[in-house]
């Protein structure tokens, strides 16, 4: 190999070439005196400001760039030669795909109904190829994933008798998977109502509807309706869902032997790993274009999307002594449970000076809650009063009723017989409302603004009472003993269900069950809650439970987490999961939890958000997502949820999302809905595995 | 809508279902009781124990299902059914490929080669489709990427020269850049002596071929060789490759503008947290598939494949006085340079004890380094007599010559008039042995087991001399300033390039430049050792500067690390970047630096394997790849690396890996070879963007 050394000469180089080499040289040797040798070549990793400037100014050249055709066209250019670069360096697929066809088309209309094409955001994809899934073997595969798809059917079931929420992606899937056809007009939606218009009096008792003269009465602790005495007399109940508590156990029962099955906690701890690694790489990739949209969306940025904040009922508790009170004595002697000290029961006060702040801060909007204890069946028209007498009502606010669990209290006071009573005295008066509203104008008006149903107190406190179908029902529950957090979750969601269906008929707005849950104790609250409540408050303790959380991600439940009274109480707060939930794609949102106890500034809400901004360097897009999820999660009506996020909020992916409302990235909403589906198409490839070996045979 | 709640009988529920449901409530009491209510639920994240039991119980289980014909059916089908179920999901793609595919035609073969069908692994890949590069504009995209093409042309170029080793993918891809054919006859590889065979005599000294009678004269600190005399007063050398300085310049002006400049900072950073990522990801997935690969290889494990020290010269220092160490007095005393303590030039002894130790444990090469200094042309012939005179020779032993960069010293002493006279002591002798071996027998016969040389000394040392085609060349450098690092490194380089032509004509072994590079100092350093190192020890901080990162690993060029050493002397243990590097699919080895002055054990290179793997939870395979490598990088035989490796060594990706004897996973090696596939595809789009774009008006 005769081979010569290819000579250059100095004067050929590029003039420019030249001198930057020269000034590098020269400054390499003027910082190695001044130690600082490298800043020249290194990229500055520890150091925000210059990182952000960095940013800053590629978000600039990028946006710039989207200004000129010629670059448009380079652009598309050098896409097209990447797609044919990526084919060729993928290896042949040994699996062709053709042979299955025929069997997959009941999962074509799914991926349609979620994908349309004109939906599809222009972005970086990660996707994994070339093993049905990753370090489990084909009968645990199996195994879990008809565990799993039979826990999310039950919890389907449960939603759609109660008017709660289900998510449109998940429900596809899991029509297909059973060879149905997904129908739009088989979706069970809540109903909430509107508030009233402008010039409308939002105190207005003249619209009350007729009686309609049902009768109801409680049995084993759920109220039926009847259509007259004579069909009580009868035992012959109204045509309405009323639940029945061996179903239910039966139904708990597989969701506990599912929970505690390894090669199900296996998968789902893979698939959960998966889910963060996968949200990391794409934001890696897609930052700056997810950057870019929010840059280019005008006159929308975090402050003024909406936020709802569904926020506890200590609220400003500690204000109340600077302001007008005397209104609210009354209301404060009336709340005070007997004399107890609990964070999770306090009293509500001075919600109109707070709503003022809200009206003032146009973008925040919130969730208070109300205390109903089941002492008396005069609390309902009571509090209904309050709320009239003193113009409470805010466009800002909407209603909760929590219901703290101190039966025990009440009943070692002899104020109540039983637990029986506590729940009629919760629930009664609410059917007696609805079917005769005419004769309660106040209560009826009042629930009009309430949204639905808390369940709060300590979870951490221990009974020793195991809820089975031979539990004594609440009739008989006559012992001093609180009953269980599973009894008073399932018996709350039963009355709130029976009670939806009634108000369903006559056309009123529904309520949502909400439980406070997994801030503590038993890891079997979150069970009982991923079968019966719509959305939950907390849910720290998904942290432990790799099986709940994955079906808590598959089933988009909404979590209102509040790390900074988390912080006070119970978790610190950089080991919140917060962060790691939002990544994985779980349905979080940011509240204040006793907002005045545990935080220093007067916009709770934002200092929530700030913190966690701060913390956990949540971007532009995070914080939007975030209250995208607490408005979609929120009691507000149809109408406002289309007026803050858009009219198509209802649509999972893109499609659903309207960016000059909510500011969050078109990528990020393709992301989250592409990555449900490859979730759910795992099971789904389980459930159809049978057919397709049958056919290959 | 009629719905009503359907019901269930626990009759009906599985007994097995039941029990289990009973025995998880019932656990539940208990471990509320006990304090330990989330045991059964939750993922050992913590507990080392756990996990490993979990991870064997589950490997157990993918091996038992290997075996069975049944369960590798239904795989297939679950795999059949994923490739489908994933088209399904992937959104059509906006870019249609045959439009491009007759200019791409260039490119096929590269892949071809690369990625041979047959080598093709089953695991699961992670793939980025969509854009063509993330976050970076056009200009920038195309700017960085020719660049970084330059800066490998530059590199290959100086690797041909010297007999180098450049990889064969990045090699393939840059002559499909430049619509040139890849052919294999073109490729350059070093050659290294073979050992003796079984029953030859290592110190054989009769086959020293004839003298050719050449004339070398030194020539602006290079030596250059004439036919004869005559030639050489006509001023006619060789016709062999004689380096340029000015060319060099021009070289390394385009690579310094090159690491100084933004847009290409930015890609490259970029671009490898990207790879860090993917690594995250691919192991995430494939860890499992991984470690069954290497559980299904018999006999093969960590322990016993191959792996090769590339020790630095303080070997065995602090043991010199436990052994008969009177044999090595003299060369103790010869090798003393003046007198000065420096970890880089301290004393080469007691290698026959140390060599003993390593034929006994048959798994463990080292490579050690003798010092020459150049002071006088007689240090290499002394060096060979002592070699040879006292048996040094084992065949686990390959030696490496390190000089150090201590002109100063000797110049302050008038030891040498300047610095050229410091060159022609190292490289003349070589150059007369070549030439005339029959007359130089002891040093032909030492330097074929010689196969390279290092570079040595305190990096952090400055300079404030500035190395451009005006600094004074090696004849008139008669200061007692020292030269800087480029100054030492370009004329070492330049004269074993020139050296190795020769020998290479003459069908002898070449040599390796492998200097201490970016253990500290001047990041130029890391500029200098890309272009005209074969590889380095260190390289610490290619941490600070993304490009030079990204083209070390574009070049893949071998990075000897030793976190060890540098624990005691320049960076703390953990945040060395080994791990990362090794992660990103930089061709890192592990070796140790001073073995007795850092080490605890006996076993300093298993020692130094031991804390990597527990400090940064390194997997057997990511162990075995290390080793893989520091094979690779070694001065060994093709005959042995053939041995070592397998057969095809020298090929990439899992074609050239023989995982019986390796123990490195096949997934492992293709996904190496595939990502780096990648990456200079990306590189390849942005050289092919103009041709494209004109085929598309």
């Amino acid at each position: 190999m005769p081979r010569q050394f290819p000579k250059l000469s100095i004067s050929d180089v590029d003039e420019q070439v030249r001198l930057l080499a020269e000034k590098v040289f020269a400054k390499v040797l003027r910082e190695e005196d001044s130690k600082d040798a490298l800043s020249l070549f290194s990229v500055p990793e520890d150091c925000p400001i210059g990182q952000n400037e960095a940013k800053e100014r590629e978000l600039q050249k990028e946006l710039a760039e989207q200004q000129s055709v010629e670059t448009a066209k380079r652009k598309k250019s050098f896409k097209m030669i990447r797609s044919q670069s990526l084919s060729l360096q993928m290896p042949a697929q040994e699996w062709k795909a053709p042979s299955v066809s025929p069997n997959l088309s009941p999962a074509t209309p799914v991926v349609a109904v979620t994908l349309q094409p004109v939906q599809v955001t222009d972005f970086q994809r990660v996707t994994i190829s070339g093993d049905y899934c990753a370090g489990v073997t084909v009968d645990d595969y199996e195994q879990a994933a008809k565990s799993l798809v039979k826990a999310l059917l039950i919890r389907e079931k449960y939603c759609r008798l109660a008017y709660h929420r289900f998510p449109r992606t998940t429900a596809q899937y899991l029509c297909s998977m059973q060879d149905e056809k997904w129908k739009i007009e088989d979706e069970v939606l809540p109903d909430f109502h509107p508030p009233p218009k402008d010039l409308e009096d939002p105190y207005n008792l003249n619209d009350a509807p007729g009686n309609l003269d049902y009768v109801v009465k409680m049995k084993g602790g759920i109220l039926f309706v009847y259509d007259n005495k004579e069909m009580m007399e009868l035992n012959e109940p109204r045509s309405l869902p009323y639940p029945d508590l061996e179903t239910y156990i039966v139904d708990l029962s597989h969701f506990l032997a599912l929970i505690a099955h390894g090669p199900t906690k296996t998968y789902c701890h893979r698939r959960l790993n998966f889910l963060e690694s996968k949200f990391g790489l794409h934001e890696m990739l897609n930052e700056m274009s997810e950057l870019k949209e929010l840059k280019s969306n005008p006159h929308r940025d975090f402050y003024n999307v909406r936020k709802v904040n569904s926020i506890d009922s200590a609220f400003c508790v500690n204000r109340f002594v600077q302001i007008t009170f005397n209104a609210f004595q009354k209301l404060v002697e009336l709340q005070k449970p007997v004399s107890r000290s609990s964070l999770h029961y306090a009293l509500p006060i001075n919600f109109v000076e707070v709503s003022r702040e809200l009206e003032e801060s146009k973008y925040q909007y919130t969730e208070p809650r109300l205390s109903i204890y089941g002492r008396s069946p005069d609390e309902w028209p009571n509090l209904a009063k309050w709320f009239i007498k003193h113009k409470i009502f805010s466009p800002h606010v909407r209603w909760m009723i929590q219901v703290p669990r101190i039966y025990d209290i009440f009943r070692s006071k002899n104020i109540l017989p039983c637990f029986g009573k506590m729940l009629e005295n919760i629930f009664l008066p609410l059917f007696e409302a609805t079917i005769n509203p005419l004769d309660h104008k106040e209560l009826n008006l009042f629930l009009k603004y309430v949204t639905g149903f808390d369940s709060v107190d300590d979870e951490s406190k221990h009974s020793d009472h195991m809820f089975s179908d031979k539990s004594p029902n609440p009739d008989i529950w006559t012992s001093e003993k609180n009953p269980p957090y599973s009894y008073y979750l399932y018996y709350m969601y039963a009355n709130i269900m029976v009670l939806n269906n009634l108000r369903k008929e006559r056309g009123m707005s529904t309520f949502l069950f909400r439980p406070h849950c997994g801030e503590a104790g038993s890891i079997t609250h979150l069970v009982s809650a991923f079968l019966i409540a719509d959305n939950i408050s907390h849910g720290l303790l998904l942290k432990k439970s790799p099986v709940l959380q994955y079906l808590y991600y598959l089933a988009q439940i909404p979590i209102a987490m509040s790390p900074l009274s988390n912080n006070s109480l119970f978790l610190e707060y950089s080991k919140n999961p917060l962060r790691e939930f939002l990544h994985k794609g779980l349905k979080v949102s940011l509240s204040t939890d006793d907002p005045m106890q545990f935080h220093y500034t007067k916009e709770a809400l934002m200092e929530e958000y700030a913190i966690a901004a701060q913390v956990w360097k949540l971007s532009t897009c995070d914080l939007c997502e975030i209250a995208r999820n607490s408005v979609q999660q929120s009691g507000l009506s149809d109408k406002e949820k289309q007026k803050f996020l858009g009219v198509n909020y209802w649509k999972d992916g893109p499609e659903g999302n309207d960016i000059r409302k909510t500011n969050v990235a078109q990528i990020r909403m393709a992301f989250r809905c592409e990555t449900l589906c490859n979730e759910l198409s795992f099971l789904f490839d389980a459930m159809k595995s049978e057919e397709i070996s049958a056919l290959s045979k």
